[in-house]
């Protein structure tokens, strides 16, 4: 009975993909600005759904965090509406391509971007990523399959009637976005199986729903997992630079995925003392190793866990590194190969660092929060990639499309 | 046991990868050349291994296609020694890259190509993907571990013993190329569990391996499916170039994935007859639709599975379409979205076929027979991905690696 109601909504989807392949650029941009419009008209509407999953969410006595992320106001509306139209002015990468070769027999072949298909965009209670998702779908010229947390049903079942009003006035399919109403994780497991009506899944969340999804998935998944985030004082780092990127790297967002969970401190580095202590005085918990506990007695002691932790909150792990190399390997070893920086004025140690951590994206001297699709210039992105194929770091329209060899021969035979 | 045994592998892979990463294109081309030298200089023990396994598949009375797979010889040593050379001569994706911008705070981003790390490809008994494979994958930087087929396993042990002193007259770690002796398949489905230390699974054979390896796999995998390639002769199609094209990608290889299996005929093409029967001259079976039946009443009648299947022999299902849409709506859906051709001379009918018809390689007045990285200038592959996500189509040397981001602040933050 799941089955039938997911294998449904793919079939449609699957049905309507070459019609919504083939929009150009601009009948895409203008779905996009109705959406916009009507997300304008409608907030009334939107924020009066948000009110109901608020007062549900209350009730279960959760976390203000979660919460913070389900709420819905004229401010983060308005914003939803600006996202919508900025990727509207992105350019569409649906038709480029960097690669035209005539043969030596003659033959010509380009290769060229297209839309992959349908993407199911699996998330949390985050109403934002259902506006963002179908816009980034849509303008990439791919068909939706939506399903958020249950938490934000009524929003999302809200917003989804602002984007089947968008598609509407812009004589779009409404099936080229749809959306699993039905809660039951079951759905979910079973829409997994459908490798041969969905292209992809992207699963964004907790490392739970991550793991859940990448296990049980026939379907390629592009996973937007943890982030374990180093920041590696070497023993030239500047005082002020370290001091600077270490406590914005913590402190500025301490919910996100690339924020910083565990200082490396070069033994050399003069002025360790004097950064832990000053994470302290940030009211950040420094869970630490014995090395630097003989100097903060008083410090948790770290354990060979505390490594792999991504605590999403004001609390850090901090090691004291022989060497450069040393500094290396714990990332490769420990970290989730998400973003890292190293904060040095030696060009040595920083050409090395930046070579030999095996990660999506790696700083030197800069703060880990920069790693964002906006902050990297490719405009809104559909996640941050942890994985190696395909889209490593953050995914922007690009990452949504595949390509595709076209040959242009006059008879040609082998 | 097998879990033991494979991880030892695997362990031992990740833990070189750093090193074989970070060589430069001068030594890893200096490995390969010393590869193709000793390759040449131990032909006669490489010789008389594949002497063991072609005698011991005599005795199993299997067909000979899987028997020429099978051989060597001095020709087909040369040819291998050849390619390898081939490769080094390639240009090394490692290192370069396409995008580079300085942000409105002064950051710059790069973003340039990198190893993807540990590679197992699994493949059947054809010993020449034991060398193609190592050296494609060491030219990219990556880490190889290889298990092909049983029948071939004294070839590929004497293969390894010349990879190997390749390896170590050019002082690269011996196990940046690692072979998986034991034949027992558990071996590889405990392989397909060891995400945290294999990066990618490539399996390249018959449909029923990669199912296997696709279903059981925690590793990401690019799949190198099966090719149910059409071609489609338009109204307006020229008669020579018809017959030249179809003849060709059926009978000048059938035994390979971009060999066309199903011909589509528009019921307006004025000499559709005269090409079945060149077909039946050539001694192709032709399976057909009921009206081409009518014409020729003793072909055999065309199943809907008929459709689906790749016969890899002189066999080719043919249909009649009423027009180009009938005709891409049969290929989105019972194609394998490889290689799909149409010979036309209508302008406005090759630009629909070539933009809707949903496949890795689309042809316009050409055989379907160039989908192959060689003939799209991409010098060797290491097989053609069949599915959208990583790589699509012919996969050379670029395929095999992953991008990074680098950064490069001062002291900034978020």
């Amino acid at each position: 009975m799941y089955r039938e109601y997911v294998e449904g909504i793919a079939r449609k989807a699957k049905e309507v993909f070459y019609e919504v392949a083939s929009r150009s650029t601009s009948q895409k941009n203008d779905a996009l600005r109705a959406i916009a419009t009507v997300l304008r008209e409608k907030k009334d509407a939107v924020l009066a759904a948000n009110r109901i999953d608020l007062e549900n969410f209350d009730k279960t006595g959760k976390s203000g965090a979660l919460r913070d992320r389900l709420l819905l106001n004229e401010a983060r509306i308005e914003a939803m509406a600006k996202g919508v139209e900025e990727i509207a002015s992105l350019s569409d990468p649906v038709g480029s391509g960097n690669y035209i070769s005539k043969r030596p027999n003659g033959l010509r072949i380009e290769r060229v971007r297209v839309p992959i298909g349908v993407i199911a965009m699996i998330y949390e209670a985050r109403p934002n990523v259902t506006v963002d998702a179908a816009a980034l779908c849509l303008k990439s010229g791919n068909v939706a399959i939506l399903r958020g947390g249950r938490e934000a049903l009524h929003s999302n079942l809200a917003l989804m009637e602002v984007i089947r009003e968008g598609l509407r006035q812009s004589s779009y399919p409404l099936e080229a976005v749809q959306y699993v109403e039905k809660v039951e994780h079951e759905v979910v497991d079973e829409m997994l199986q459908l490798s041969d009506l969905i292209d992809l899944v992207i699963p964004r969340g907790g490392e739970s729903l991550i793991r859940s999804v990448t296990e049980k998935s026939k379907i390629p998944v592009i996973k937007h997992d943890k982030g374990v985030c180093h920041v590696y004082v070497d023993a030239s780092a500047d005082r002020g630079k370290a001091e600077a990127i270490v406590i914005n790297a913590k402190c500025q967002r301490p919910s996100v995925c690339n924020a910083a969970e565990t200082l490396l401190l070069h033994k050399d580095y003069p002025y360790w003392k004097e950064l832990i202590q000053t994470l302290l005085d940030h009211n950040v918990k420094v869970i630490a190793d014995e090395y630097i506990r003989r100097e903060f007695p008083s410090l948790q002691a770290a354990t060979e866990e505390d490594w792999y932790t991504e605590y999403l909150d004001y609390i850090i792990s901090a090691r004291i590194v022989g060497s450069l190399e040393e500094a290396i390997r714990h990332i490769n070893t420990y970290g989730s190969h998400h973003s890292d920086a190293i904060v040095s004025e030696s060009y040595g140690s920083i050409q090395r660092f930046l070579s030999d951590v095996d990660s999506a994206a790696v700083y030197a001297n800069a703060s880990t929060r920069f790693t964002d699709g906006a902050e990297f210039g490719l405009g809104a992105e559909i996640g941050i990639s942890t994985q190696k194929l395909h889209a490593r770091g953050p995914m922007g329209l690009e990452s949504l499309t595949t390509e595709k060899w076209i040959v242009y021969g006059d008879g040609h035979v082998r």
